[in-house]
């Protein structure tokens, strides 16, 4: 109730969409990073004649509804991206101001201004105290984003009561401390001039990102304004009756919209249908003067890939040399960069390290920097890796880019809320998270992963990837690219890796495959990444003790999962046992494996082969622990493959 | 090297410790939150005469040495926190900050000034670009932290290179903002006199924290000093050679220390050996006035609880009322607080919904704000959930609190990369992380945890506790408080539970028991939390469908995995097949049943009963699955517990 007013001035006054079109790419972005006040963008929606009825504002926070608790991107026609953990929305705004900028520069030519749309965003004291939202917010200062437009909601209330018991920062200087523009309206309840000048003052800024702090009562007109009661709470009867006389509504109608009120909303989105109809026109022109641009664009909007892109992917043979996974991650760039020019890669301040930058790369930078342009291909987004991903859903959503971004796969972990977004809204978003286990060896336990591939392969929607060799990197990238709303983790090793015998794209994109095949085996080793050459060598090692063995590459397990089951059979079979090999927790393994080797403890520092070795992670430590599984399991009759279930999972 | 004029500075004139005992409780605490430099801190423990050998600082990096890639609190004398993933040792050093001002508040008494020493910290533009680091030093800037002095490493270069790419921020502003006092000393490389002006003006600012920008050259005296080049890369021998020389040591030798800097350096060390032994004298005087308090400090410092404490815990019986486990943590720490006075609980605001205050606690506030007083034990830490559990840590750390911090559970996600921390440095920590499932209800998706519990259960040393009712709930708080070296995660619902027939702390605090037994059983259903009253109600499902079927419960497997093979045999026998039931990702359970029904999908926004009745978290859901069990392992033979393992894992 508090931000309504601004709402009202912001959506009819400044911004232009088609609510029967919410996919044009020219609309002006709307964000609600403090997504648990919702039910103004779902009313607003409404109002405006998006796909959001009455009904479903009744059904508001009911099962199956298009009206969740908070705003889901692709449940709702109109919401750009999900909202509710706090500070995502601002990170994800931020993503998008880059996205229009870099799109603009790309695509927009002398007579053709394309895209010059903005992205609007409100945030509240919640997401203001969120470091994600920090991160993203100095970021966007650096960047000079003059695209975006915030609006502060200071109503001085969060969940705890009043923000003076722990929130008395200078918010404004902060801001001003990031190179940001800054306003501050004080009577953001009713000063609505005020805020129509503040949103004009702020457009018409256009080398920095603006703040418009708005002073509103929480609430506001509730018996109970300005009150932690209000937040979050619904209204008890007698208040919102009185509310609705105090505004002059009928206090005995609910769910009713003025006839008044419709006509402007409904003015205001035949205005945006009308704009979207200029738009298409300029569009039309444009493709005769620009028809490769023309033809880049539309395919982009519609999320394929150029033809014959992975025709670039590089291919490995078994006598290759031994590369590390994050220097073959490098080549799939440098070989495809310029064959999917909506790739943007870059890294949290780890460029070296996590390899995500071709040669000939451009960073995107504000001009004036003079280490850039707003055509780069690069971003650096210095160690913020919680911003980088928010920022990451927030360029995937634009709908024109396929970000890639860089840090440990250890530091993933700092980015949890954003990842977790990723999948829930169901974007292309490629997380090239290098150094991924014990094996980077010095840097000690404090960057060893040992729960982070368990936590993200519990995320539903993320394809989790730990490829062995060279083709099973590219085969990661095919999927990556190719998944049109199935983010990826690229686990990628800092050591070398040998060229597999079995390997190929084509195997390795059925998520597993069989990487040596023996039809007398008495085992099958289940193994990933850089753990599929030793559980090779531990297959020679086996054979001398008379015991044959065979290995199953398992490079994504979501992957794998979706496979048929007569496939994954051949790939663990029924009536012989199993064990996983991978160096970190083996929690999730029994899904794949009877036995499971892994890492249950942190890793320890020193030179990564000691590592290993300290551990057990070699040929001969393998081979002991597979003969101890054939061992226990020779007597178990029926012996069926782990993959045999009494029952489906739900998903 | 750049940092080593301020260190020698800051050592010699202002810290008091004494390195023959590190845990002396008034020592000063330096902590070093960009810990790549580890090598300067280890020198200098070395050089004073801590338990760092030159045998020590020569094994730097290499397997099983006490000098690891990055400093670990438990493993090197003189090391307070573990360091490394940036931003972390700031939140830590804030924690230590409000630990010493709680504690001398509350020890403190006319004539016996106890607990006076000084946090000081070393940050790095990597560290000032992390969000954890943002919200702590806001954090820190409200709470008028004046014990706080931080040095701010302003050499203008991160891994990327000039932080000019990423970092323009004006940080100075930014920390005023935040409340802080901001010294700038333009040449750290040299300034000697600057420097330690700056730190005598930082102690005498009582009422904010301090901030001293430090302009330095990164690489100081090196061939490539001021570039991206020396930060952790080791410098060629050339290099060091022109290095030693410049400095006046003789470049052919290593590892030697000047007899002159050793008498130095010995010099101080002796004198906070004799400040130590002034201190006991005061301290063995403060026990004759104030014994109790005497007594009391004495016992928390050898990390005990108060005798008898645990008759406290609420014990519930079958009949009691059903009540959300979240209330029953209440009923915890309404129960204990006044007999475990270390205890100090907080929230990242949300203390209603968390349920973590006690009637008649006071903020943890600077006392001008008139909210509280620095002997309060309730933190009310913003959202700011990162920043919480940094702080949490350097609480525990500083040895005389045992820190509480609640969110909800979805939310310990944005804390991952102290969570992980308070593991590996094996705090004494408790998360409060309610709203723990699918059973929130309307909020939806983006609030309901499916991977949460699987990632804590991946992280070593970590108790993930889920209790199913009130005995569960106090259990789960006894192991929570009693284990001196590792931090436990309570996850808690919002809707009721009832209270369970079998269930007592004593068979709960083994991490499993059998709820229901039943000799005939063909099945065991092993649940946690509020599906084990689900788990009872299937099994009266089961039993009109002829399906004998028992119940275990498993608060926290991590405890249960430490019991004796016979116990834990004796809850999921061998013999007759097992299903998990837990409404979220089912990874991890292969380990503890034959079949698992969860949740491998994101959730929804509805009432929570409806909630589980769409996915089939019903009586009825169970037993169908339960029997599809049964019937597909009724012709295994052995049919073996999943307890029952081929070979041991390394722990």
């Amino acid at each position: 109730m508090g931000m309504a007013p601004v709402a009202h001035v912001l959506f009819n006054k400044f911004m232009t969409f088609n609510p029967k079109n919410p996919d044009w790419l020219n609309r002006d972005r709307f964000v609600l990073s403090n997504g648990h006040g919702c039910m103004l963008q779902y009313a607003l929606l409404h109002l405006f004649g998006y796909g959001v009825s009455l009904d479903d504002l009744k059904n508001f926070r009911q099962i199956d509804s298009i009206t969740p608790g908070h705003p889901e991107a692709h449940d709702t026609p109109g919401v750009e991206v999900t909202t509710g953990p706090l500070g995502q929305g601002f990170a994800n705004a931020v993503g998008l101001a880059i996205a229009q900028q870099h799109t603009a520069a790309v695509f927009n030519k002398p007579g053709f201004e394309l895209v010059n749309n903005h992205i609007y965003m409100f945030f509240g004291d919640g997401c203001a105290m969120e470091g994600i939202a920090s991160e993203a917010a100095s970021t966007a200062g650096h960047l000079q984003l003059g695209n975006l437009i915030a609006v502060y909601d200071d109503n001085h209330i969060s969940i705890d009561g009043d923000t003076k018991c722990a929130f008395t920062e200078d918010v404004t200087k902060r801001f001003e401390s990031y190179g940001w523009h800054v306003q501050w309206v004080k009577d953001g309840d009713n000063d609505l001039e005020g805020i129509e000048a503040a949103i004009k003052a702020a457009k018409e800024v256009k080398d920095k990102p603006s703040m418009i702090r708005l002073t509103t009562t929480i609430g506001f007109g509730s018996k109970l304004q300005g009150t932690g009661g209000v937040h979050g709470n619904p209204l008890k009867s007698d208040d919102i009756q009185q509310v609705k006389q105090k505004f002059g509504f009928d206090p005995e109608k609910t769910f009713v919209v003025p006839q008044e009120v419709t006509d402007l909303y409904h003015k205001h989105a035949a205005d945006g249908a009308a704009a979207e109809q200029e738009w298409n026109k300029l569009f039309e022109s444009y493709g005769k003067e620009h028809g490769d641009l023309h033809k880049d664009l539309t395919r982009r909007l519609k999320g394929d890939l150029p033809e014959g892109w992975q025709d670039k992917l590089p291919t490995y043979k078994p006598g290759d040399a031994a590369i590390a996974s994050r220097k073959l991650s490098e080549s799939v760039l440098e070989a495809i960069y310029e064959a999917v020019p909506e790739l943007l890669s870059g890294s949290a301040d780890l460029t070296g390290s996590n390899n995500t930058r071709w040669k000939k790369a451009v960073d995107f930078q504000p001009p004036n920097l003079g280490i850039g342009d707003w055509s780069g291909r690069y971003l650096r987004y210095g160690v913020r890796e919680h911003a980088m991903a928010g920022i990451m859903n927030g360029l995937s959503a634009y709908g024109t880019i396929i970000p890639a971004g860089g840090t440990f796969l250890n530091f993933v972990s700092y980015a949890a809320g954003s990842v977790r977004l990723s999948s829930l809204s169901h974007q292309r978003v490629i997380y090239i998270a290098t150094h991924d286990s014990i094996g980077l060896g010095e840097d000690g336990p404090t960057h060893q992963p040992i729960e982070t591939l368990a936590h993200f392969r519990a995320l539903p929607n993320m394809m989790v990837w730990r490829p062995a060799d060279g083709n099973e990197t590219s085969a990661a990238y095919y999927m990556a690219l190719t998944s049109k709303s199935t983010p990826s983790i690229l686990a990628l090793t800092r050591q070398n890796l040998p060229q597999l015998e079995g390997s190929t794209i084509e195997r390795a994109i059925k998520g597993g495959y069989v990487a040596l095949e023996d039809k007398d085996a008495k085992i099958t080793l289940v193994s990933t990444g850089s753990e599929v050459s030793l559980c090779l060598e531990a297959v020679k090692v086996l054979k001398e003790q008379g015991i044959p063995a065979r290995v199953a590459s398992l490079p994504c397990v979501e992957v794998f999962d979706a496979q048929d089951k007569e496939y994954k059979l051949s790939v663990i079979p029924d009536g012989i046992a199993s064990m996983s090999v991978e160096v970190m927790s083996t929690l999730g393994w029994e899904k794949y494996s009877h036995e499971q080797f892994g890492l249950n403890r942190f890793g320890a520092s020193g030179p990564y082969k000691e590592v290993y070795k300290k551990f057990e992670f070699t040929p001969e430590g393998i081979a002991k622990r597979a003969a101890a599984t054939v061992e226990f399991y020779k007597d178990v009759k029926p012996l069926r493959s782990p993959l045999n279930r009494a029952f489906q999972q739900l998903i």
